[in-house]
């Protein structure tokens, strides 16, 4: 196989985002289909990738037949069915992020994955912004000595619609919002979290309260080595998308903020003026592109993916033992919550 | 009265500095006497500020009798004793922080300036750094709307001596090191905390932790209207002197970092170089001068201070409540523990 | 007409990006054709663009007569003929800059384009990216007051081969690599130059001087309107690729610099370090899309390009004028030489 | 002589600066007297100095005769007499810049210090700011190799009254405002010029225009081994006191700017927003002190001054050339002009 003919499942914000980058960034792939019920997102689709076969739903794609892998897109509480049926079919499987709502989901994903010898890789990714890689990078190299802390801050500008704020559906803020960051921590500190403690409040937006979750939500984990971790998450920072993360240690320190989107400096009587450093979606562009194209080329070179199943359902482990622990106030041993 | 005559009580490293302000750059007072009972810090005294009375101890000050206030600059351990003898003998107070190890003596130190109708000031530098005051200014006049979380990271290069670390002599990492940030929370929030969480450990400095304290910790507040605070605080952040706070509101966000000590930048093949934006001790050197000041101005102009004992009482109970939630494992609720 | 079949002439450097660009990123156009005589080229640009004709030179493009516009990348010296050659065609045309190395053949490209009534835009990038289009808006809205001085630096890493370097080929520094500034200057200050002056010297590379050009240079320009302007260009700033521009107003200033390649700082003992904040090529990326869409959206919409011929050939006088002034060693006073 | 008894010469803006310093932060020295003949003046400097005697002019006090060195502060139009006065007496000499405003009068104040044997350093306060002497190091250290072009900008937020503006008082724009970033130039390049081109105009301030000086101009200056420097120089830049200093070498550029005077950031949906990093003459305030301090050193030390009179000797012959310059509309050989 020389080309990989993938079709993307869903065609929502990220669906799209996927399915352009197949048509026209990735080497060695071609997008071969997409599916959608909605013929507004099919003709979004044909827009923006050009003539390319649109299924109605997953079944239909696979008793067509004609792909070898997919791009799971779809609503996360359909994750674990969708990867279980490509599994069956003997199709590759990138599956956007979270892998599922539940730990048990999770397991059930990652085993049909297995028993059907397919690659299964998730969409972490910050993991492969050039800012994130360079300081997994320079932490693995030891510029900065022992980790010690790793602190996160991950502000939304616009609070999701209520149905989306919908726990049920999102998994509430803890696990949705703050996932990249619980993941990010564990790979940035290379160790394991063993203790959670988080406390949050529908500060701002009273329908995301009445749905049962919060808007803003701070938590701390603590790591098996003794290394410990401060989270921030907000839905609501209405001044900019603010991403930060960085990793404090005992030689020295990485950052990874953002740069402003636009290199100009205004000076007057009253200071220095510029961009907010943190932009929306643009700010992780070329990471979309990068993770597909490690996909690919993991299928095509036959190796292992560089995020597995098992790095999604433990990050979905440490979210929801921090939604428990904002629910209940008290610290969530993770062993006895994840047994 | 036009010019205060002013002692400082002790002359260890904040006394030598504030007896140096006092001698030549505080407006309206005039260095009265230094006590020490150490001939090798008395003539550190005399070779930065000049022909200056030198006191083995309190007791004789008081005896001696001209002097309208106190600078106390002792260990912590001796604040109450010390703010007790001067407020009977009619003295005003400036008292570096904590006020005292332990709410009791913390009350006892403010009836006893109560009782005495004396001034009493604490030592909070931060409150008047340019930074921070411009923060508070910034956020009380709405430009960030309202506040949902404060951020903090402390940084101390250089472990203290052992001796110094016993948590018996300093209160422990979170009384003693991470004392300014909890103050700078309730200050900057215009809140008070209602529950502590805490979790540090003994990573770097086995002295620390075989005398039973941590050199690394954070911690999380939550406080009574809502809004959050996440703390790192380290004794062993041998890149620099790391001190930062921000505080991020609905609207916007504030940041007080540090600037780099020399407005110099290297370009080379490697990238852009820089010194460190955080210091040592000069970073505040501005505001221990301005604090010094606003008490002199207070007591010349009859006026309450900006800093009172109930603002330490108040702190030193979080910094306790934190560090009992980091021995025992669960988050304390400021009530139960402060009743 | 509803898509533009564009045709790129010659695939060199430039010429490959904009192929690419229009083959994946252009709305409204399509790529119909490129010329190459060199077989390698024609395969590169199969595998950046997919299936597209490809002529050995622009004669047979022409004869095949089946495009609607050309975007010229030839070498310089070619402009001016090909612009003749495709406006008598009826093509509409986008030229990299310059137009052509003497006034007199920017002017018979001038004229041909508006014999034949085509459009004819100048490849002016830098007039496209954000940074420089946001500090227009912001100085023509008088955020800055009046307009005082421009200062740029125009650095590049990697000297040009001699065979390049050749006067007779690129103009010399002070009309190749200066060129952007100079029209930068002319845009921004919205004024005319009267008088130029300039030294420069063969400082490092001793290739360069033996052909009779120089490899760093400064100038400096009067403005009609009695603004001044100061240059720094460079062939040999190998610690990277330093393009900033900055313009002083009697209220304020704008500067236009670049932003670090990564988002990452690492802090430690040594200080603070990032990326170099110029990139290579990247710096302009996005623009290179943009000035192509103004383009085929100009052409479309039957509108005047923003950057036209007469635009280019008053750079390149003052280009002309200052690479006198640094052989004369005399000011030289623009109308004396471009009557 | 283990303290040196200084008097300062003039007591107007510099003159109050420097007897501060030396009432309060130079070692091994004691300020002595102060000559003024303004009783305003005398009364600032005893409240800022306490007690020290107050000469109304430079006879009386040399009459008095109990002092070892002057700090003169006079107009420099009074300087070379002051100093040969000064030399005369057996006094050693500090000097605020620049020494003269005629190659002539430098002369005679060079030959009269050299034949009393006196000390003579000129008040260069950039060369002792951290970041100036800290580029210095960096760049004989070879960090930035081969040193090709030194770039500044100086901007003033207020013009001065005219009366001072009157280029027979200030010496005219290039010669006053300009003088600081001539020396820099030749201290930083370790090299000498040997041609000036300058241009300049009253652009805002109509009054300096009557008075027959500029209130903002560029110039340009050729080096004896090639380097090249780029300078602006304002009046009037009302957003801020911009004062920044480049040098870009063959492997690497080092930039002296400033930092905000407060470390805080403000964002909000417009930016982000802090401080200009550039201050009024707090910038230099420790320099002050340095310059002193060094000045005193070598006198106590019998060491070289490291500004020297032909220092500033030097950088006054430039300034005259560029005024020369701008004036003639030609390049100034500065062989030509100082023979």
């Amino acid at each position: 196989m020389n080309e990989l003919r993938i079709a993307v499942v869903g065609a929502g914000r990220m669906g799209l985002t996927h399915a352009e980058n197949l048509a026209r960034r990735i080497r060695g792939a071609r997008l071969a289909a997409v599916t959608t019920s909605d013929e507004a997102r099919a003709a979004a689709v044909r827009g923006c990738c050009g003539d390319v076969a649109v299924y109605p739903d997953l079944d239909s794609l696979l008793n067509a037949g004609n792909v070898d892998a997919v791009c799971i897109s779809s609503s996360t509480s359909a994750h674990a069915d969708n990867v279980e049926a490509c599994a069956a079919a003997g199709l590759h499987i990138f599956c956007e992020k979270p892998l599922a709502l539940t730990v048990e989901d999770c397991d059930r994903a990652i085993v049909a994955a297995e028993r059907a010898g397919v690659k299964l890789m998730l969409g972490h990714v910050r993991q492969f912004d050039a800012g994130h890689s360079e300081a997994k990078r320079t932490i693995d190299q030891g510029a900065i000595g022992k980790p010690l802390v790793f602190r996160a801050i991950s502000g939304d500008v616009d609070p999701p619609p209520p149905s989306f704020a919908d726990p049920a559906v999102s998994g509430g803020l803890l696990l949705d919002a703050m996932y990249h960051d619980l993941y990010l921590s564990r790979w940035l500190l290379d160790d394991e979290p063993v203790r959670a403690y988080a406390e949050g409040g529908a500060l701002v937006d009273e329908a995301i309260g009445a749905v049962g979750d919060v808007d803003n939500a701070v938590a701390l984990l603590r790591f098996r080595r003794g290394a410990m971790a401060n989270f921030f998450v907000s839905r609501t920072t209405r001044y900019g998308h603010d991403v930060r993360v960085e990793v404090i240690g005992q030689e020295g320190a990485v950052q990874i903020g953002g740069s402003p989107q636009t290199p100009l400096r205004l000076l007057d009587r009253a200071g220095v003026h510029h961009d907010l450093p943190f932009t929306t979606a643009e700010r992780f562009d070329e990471a979309f592109v990068t993770e597909l194209q490690v996909f690919v080329d993991c299928v095509l070179d036959d190796e292992e993916p560089p995020v597995t199943g098992q790095d999604s359902r433990a990050t979905v482990a440490v979210g929801i033992a921090a939604t428990h622990s904002m629910h209940e106030g008290r610290p969530i041993v993770l062993s006895e919550f994840d047994s």
